[in-house]
């Protein structure tokens, strides 16, 4: 190498997911060939992002703010609380679905052998919120994983314990899918649970 | 977006080659969950390489010093010089071979229709740098490409103006391929250029 502070930088970028030492180098070279501005950019964000954006109180969500712009929304609907692992799955529904309700992320899920209990989820904080009495449905939107079925069930009774009404995503084939590229588990669920045609 | 700061942080990650907005959003969510040390240490590593590193005065790859550890090391061989494209072509050389001479980094290709003509690519410095007499031999190790072979064949005229031997890496069967998959030029070549077996 050249310059040891174009090794430092590409062994700052194996830090990011995905990122091995030929992909590291192909990133430092383009930033200092092309994007010294974006570079510069990138390093301020990540330095601001880094030491600022800390979790929302309410939602447990990335906030730079002590309640999250969603959270502090009048627009939204304090009826609905859609529970949810991580912040990326919160993403992901807002930008498919109409939801207009509140989240709360867990940035996790029920895992006792990693040490991972309800604590650790904030699920005692989540039951003073029920206990507030201002929701009255509870979306549950785990992942379909053994560990998120776990902490569905266990989200589940806690609603129940607050006379919240728990529901779950549906579990089918996918839209667009061919039934012969499903896996069997959701092929036989999608086959037991069928729904008369309109 | 629950958090301005993030949102900026996930603009500013799509400047890196092959990063778009899904790539920028799991890295900006895995440095604020997993890795909050990483990503002060990539800002600090960014800002530094994209304000101090520039370019090494005798051989144009990167580097923050005026002349690089590369050319100004005792013990690489002044008689050889390798002249490559990018400084990504020179590190995988090096890496890959046991060349002990210097190297000459173009920075692109002659490419006149892109406005890219002998002196973008710091070709008079190279001849000043031949009529200085020490160089011996010019590895040419431009891409295998029309622009590369052109550029190849400038570089050769260039060399031989100046008395010194000019040199071109071998074209033929890459090692550990299967002939199946070789493409036709490059099998016709090797074919045409087979050399007698020992």
């Amino acid at each position: 190498m050249t310059s040891p502070l174009l090794e430092q930088l590409i062994d700052a970028f194996r830090v990011l997911p995905g990122v091995g030492q030929k992909s590291a180098q192909r990133m430092a070279y383009h930033v200092l060939e092309r994007e010294r501005d974006g570079g510069r950019r990138l390093a301020e964000a990540l330095a601001a992002a880094v030491d600022k954006v800390g979790h929302c109180t309410r939602c447990r969500d990335f906030s730079e703010a002590e309640v999250c712009a969603t959270c502090a929304s009048p627009a939204r609907d304090v009826q609905q609380l859609c529970v949810v692992e991580s912040p990326a799955d919160r993403l992901a529904i807002e930008q498919a679905t109409g939801y207009r309700g509140l989240y709360y992320v867990l940035q996790g899920r029920l895992s006792p052998l990693d040490g991972i209990g309800p604590n650790e989820l904030g699920l005692d904080r989540l039951g003073e919120r029920l206990a507030e009495g201002e929701v009255i449905e509870m979306i549950i939107a785990t992942n379909p994983t053994v560990e998120g079925e776990a902490t569905a069930h266990y989200l589940g009774q806690l609603a129940r314990r607050h006379k919240v009404r728990p529901s779950r995503l549906t579990h089918g084939v996918p839209l667009g899918g061919e039934l012969e590229y499903v896996d069997r588990g959701t092929l036989s669920h999608a086959f037991g649970s069928r729904s008369e045609m309109p």
